[in-house]
């Protein structure tokens, strides 16, 4: 496999002193992916369950509606290549990834979509299939930090993890924000692991971006150490998504949805 | 003009208590350029210096090669739309972008990069136009600190800036990365700035991507308060850019190209 950290040497001034070091840099990975032998895409990650955040990624673009679409998937390690075999390649989602969304030219309107296929794939929850209090909200984040190692060695990843409120289920790191939300719900569709009750912890701010991956996911439920984006909140508010921000210390934010947060703590 | 902040009710957890309080909300703005009427690219922003961010874009990805290859240029303020007309528009980048570099398709082999059109705007730098001293690192990564003032308030955005040794020129924020070098680009361009001889300071990692930007802007030397990738320190050596990061209280690291920073503090 190849490796998420390389050490390296560099000049490092200290204490008025310069001095040579070797000093550990965290890895960018470069991933072609290819459908029925055609370029898809390109994306730079940690190279770390690449497998898996092709399965997610695809599944989350609307590629695939289920794991059962893909007849063959082939990861070339070395070479940053994944061969993946699709019969009932749907061309629309191709033909309108990045195209920007407008109401007018669309049945229903839903407000703070940018990306048309964001507004066709994002799931909106309905119900309540989790409840955490404010202690498990504060327990789920440390356990995050402690898991992310590579992050306290290197300063450079994100961090995410997909969980019930005992405990972690699975944690994920990636120099990408969003393919370790990837890595995880492909993870989670390979396996046949039920999303709807678990509950997404990231290391990150949460983007636009970021809630729309965990609508894709199908979580109910956004834990982050930062802050969110107005676009996010928007969004969040659409779908029905519980947004959790700040959590630190002692402190929390709670920003949409507030109803699956138990109040006594 | 678009408000870069936002106001909004949250239940905040502090102490043992939940109370509703007002907060800042960092906002996300999608720009969408059309070139000669054509959807070109979406992008998600932060709406100050929408101009400068789409001159700066353009200039990047080669679309195009001077400023004044843009014939006209009108940003739709409200409904988040750029019009850019183009004479000589040329329809290699479009189809190229994205597209994986691979060595073998081109005659000349430049290690570590990913895309085509990277390895066709990323410039070389060859020569030492600008010197700094230990100390110059450090002065100018608090001043670009002392001037982020939005990220103090919401947590959530990225800040920029392209100066000379004695300080800052020109500083911007933006919630992704490199929207906030594109905004430092453009406005370089527009105004005939000359770049070679200045500094980018950056609060955010130097990852492949923000420093193919600081190559294709053209600027030698880097300057971070975060931790650098092994790909973006590779480019680096392959272009000539000296990376300097991790610049925080008293100490640094330089990775690349230590040659334009002096001994002496």
């Amino acid at each position: 496999m190849n490796s998420t950290v390389k050490k390296r040497t560099v000049l490092r001034f200290k204490n008025g002193q310069m001095e040579s070091v070797e000093d550990k840099i965290v890895t960018e990975f470069p991933v072609t992916v290819k459908i029925n032998e055609e370029e898809f895409v390109t994306m730079v990650c940690s190279p770390q369950y690449i497998e898996d955040m092709v399965i997610g990624y695809l599944a989350s673009e609307g590629v695939i509606r289920a794991y059962t679409d893909i007849k063959n998937i082939w990861v070339q390690e070395k070479e940053g290549y994944v061969h993946v075999t699709i019969d009932k390649l749907n061309p629309y989602f191709q033909n309108l990834q990045n195209k920007r969304y407008i109401t007018s030219c669309c049945g229903a309107s839903r407000q703070g979509f940018v990306f048309i296929n964001d507004a066709l794939t994002a799931k909106k929850m309905n119900g309540i299939s989790v409840e955490l209090s404010i202690k498990d909200c504060f327990q789920l984040m440390n356990k995050l930090q402690q898991s992310a190692a590579t992050f306290q060695e290197t300063g450079g990843v994100h961090n995410a993890a997909i969980c019930d409120k005992n405990g972690f289920m699975l944690s994920r790191m990636d120099i990408g924000r969003h393919n370790a939300l990837d890595k995880l719900y492909g993870y989670c569709l390979k396996h046949h692991i039920s999303i709807r009750d678990k509950v997404v912890v990231f290391s990150g701010r949460i983007s636009s971006e970021i809630l729309l991956k965990v609508a894709k996911i199908g979580c109910e439920v956004v834990l982050s150490k930062s802050a969110p984006t107005e676009l996010a909140l928007n969004l969040a508010e659409e779908l029905g998504i519980t947004t959790v921000g700040f959590i630190r210390n002692d402190s929390l934010n709670i920003y949409t949805c507030p109803e699956r947060i138990l109040r006594e703590s």
